[in-house]
């Protein structure tokens, strides 16, 4: 994905007053409440603002539903008139499952609209502008554009590079390890992140893991949430299974979410099998991962997969080059230097050879403390 | 080390104000200005307050100085009559190499000592207070004596435990290593770590290595800290060193700190050597750690003992049971997983035995995040 993080700064930052930060950082937070929900469509809110008041507002809170901005238009009502419209992604102007959302700003006489980010989609990016700049509408991009890149970087990754977003979520000791010699690891981390968990996944389109995790931890990898907490939409339970070993076996198979089995060319999938199957190239006994990535945002239309599983599958996306984003429970535990590893398959033999990450953001839950990390952009 | 950390709550808590609980709080951070000069003395603070005034105020600032009582007083003049005095630790009554404080805050006509914890050493515990009861003076203890005791956890262990309480430093990449295979370990933390471990040492009676790290590491193990800050008094640096091997090596020879030699029993020191050395028991080819440790408070009067070693030395003093803190400082980086552990020895074969500890403290560090962590106490 092309990361943009200065582009706000360096282009349009001047002309934004601190109300304009204010409203589009409260578009932002509207817009993240579609996480469980608008996938595979991005997260868009829309903050309706005249003399400094917010008069409207709205956020796209599922695919095929209302688009963000018809949200914050019919909150409005005839207050829209001569409003600014705080967007955070570019409104569309193609008639979709709905309406095109640039019509919908000029009918209701909005004066002025700033979005923090084009359309991705470079066929289509600068349309919904230009129809709103025809109608003598106002019309600037780029507030806070790094934030919204951020919080969409699961659509992003799929409509820029043809792939999700890749999460790999672990729980480790603090000596490093996810699991004893004898495969033994539940549990390392405590209730709260066994809860926080569960969050991630209801934002991922799939959930990704190996046959071996599925033989020793089997997990169920639904969502579960407490009562009372919102819908979302199951994410899809992908298992990489060379031989199709494990599709008779499982907590996997039960649960409200659909599943997905990839497997090797040369695998035939039993008859009567209720879930979903796929074939990926397999290269020295190893699937193709690009190829397996491609599959999930391809037809499965993927944004952000979250990745449970054990330390082969997390080495070798990352000796690959394929993660994006890395969610580490630290549990203040220390299970011995005989335990497994975070990752295995990292050949490290010097210590320019290290793989550097950033921290994004840290925060204790319980006893445990939650990194989140991406790894650091390579030199040049 | 007898933990008391309900003692307050349970038996004096109601009895103090929220004005007393500042006032100590004061103290106790008066007291902490000391952890680098009062060593092997406690840390003492003291904050006369009358009417609601803080009239004087005072810490201990070397051994051999004037207790943080006189201090106080001296700040108060006249004004210390009638006053209320807070202070971290049972007042004197012994005359040492300064006069009894008790006499001194009886001199000073103080109408109420509030003390946030007793005096450790048994036989002279409770003769401050009943000094100050004599003179008619009314006396409470146990105010935030918890916060007391972890502030002067070094000098409690040794007075109470014989030994000095232990901290291993450790720092460590994500996935738990300390150094490449091939021993490379420059530099795991950043800059920011790198210094803040300077106060730790700082507050340090010794650094303990072994020689295995003064081969391949090469430190020189003094305080380096940024001119204009503070004086301190430099720890005293221990290798354990079975055979001597590196009395002639070595960067820990320079610097304005004293060194210390732990030898096998059947090691002969080379004449001329300007270090120190001492010889300690060793068993099946390992030092004797508890001998170790009680050799640092006895003969060197050492309260806080850090760790800066490999992962041999690191795991045989968890093994033993011997550690009370690991001081982590976990950088973003992986290394992958021939790389080697932060603890060895550690035989650990299922989740029940895996090892817990407590999280005390988290802080970000630049780009790292350090872990304050102490075993925790075993059940029942």
């Amino acid at each position: 994905m092309t990361s943009t993080p200065n582009s706000e700064e360096r282009v349009a930052a001047p002309a934004f007053s601190s109300g304009d930060h204010a409203f589009m950082a409260r578009a932002l937070r509207l817009a993240e409440r579609g996480a469980w929900t608008t996938k595979p469509n991005p997260m868009v809110g829309c903050v309706l603002v005249r003399d400094d008041d917010v008069v409207g507002e709205g956020w796209h809170q599922r695919a095929g539903g209302a688009h963000a901005e018809v949200h914050a238009l019919q909150a409005a009502g005839d207050r829209a008139r001569g409003a600014t419209a705080y967007v955070t992604l570019e409104p569309c102007a193609h008639t979709g499952r709905t309406g095109p959302c640039a019509e919908a700003l000029v009918a209701a006489g909005v004066a002025r609209v700033v979005a923090a980010m084009r359309d991705p989609f470079p066929q289509v990016s600068g349309q919904g502008f230009e129809r709103l700049r025809a109608a003598g509408i106002a019309v600037e991009s780029g507030l806070m554009e790094a934030q919204a890149r951020q919080l969409n970087r699961g659509f992003l990754s799929r409509i820029e590079r043809g792939r999700p977003w890749v999460r790999v979520k672990l729980a480790t000791s603090l000596d490093g390890r996810t699991a004893l010699a004898s495969g033994e690891s539940k549990w390392i981390s405590g209730e709260a992140s066994r809860r926080d968990v569960q969050y991630w996944r209801a934002r991922s389109g799939a959930i990704l893991t190996g046959a071996g995790t599925v033989l020793v931890d089997d997990p169920q990898l639904t969502v579960r949430l407490e009562d009372g907490e919102e819908e979302f939409v199951p994410p899809l339970r992908v298992v990489l299974d060379p031989g199709l070993a494990t599709v008779a076996r499982g907590r996997i198979r039960e649960g409200d979410a659909p599943t997905l089995y990839i497997h090797a060319p040369d695998a035939k999938p039993p008859r009567g099998l209720s879930a979903q199957v796929a074939s990926v190239p397999v290269r020295a006994g190893r699937f193709d991962l690009e190829a397996v990535l491609r599959l999930l945002a391809e037809r499965h239309h993927v944004n952000e997969v979250q990745v449970e599983s054990g330390a082969t599958l997390a080495g070798a996306l990352l000796a690959a080059n394929l993660v994006d984003e890395v969610l580490l429970y630290v549990a203040p535990v220390l299970m011995g230097a005989q335990a497994r590893p975070l990752f295995s398959g990292l050949d490290i033999g010097s210590m320019a050879e290290r793989l550097q990450l950033s921290l994004i953001e840290t925060r204790q839950l319980g006893e445990d403390t939650r990194l989140l990390l991406q790894p650091a952009a390579p030199a040049g």
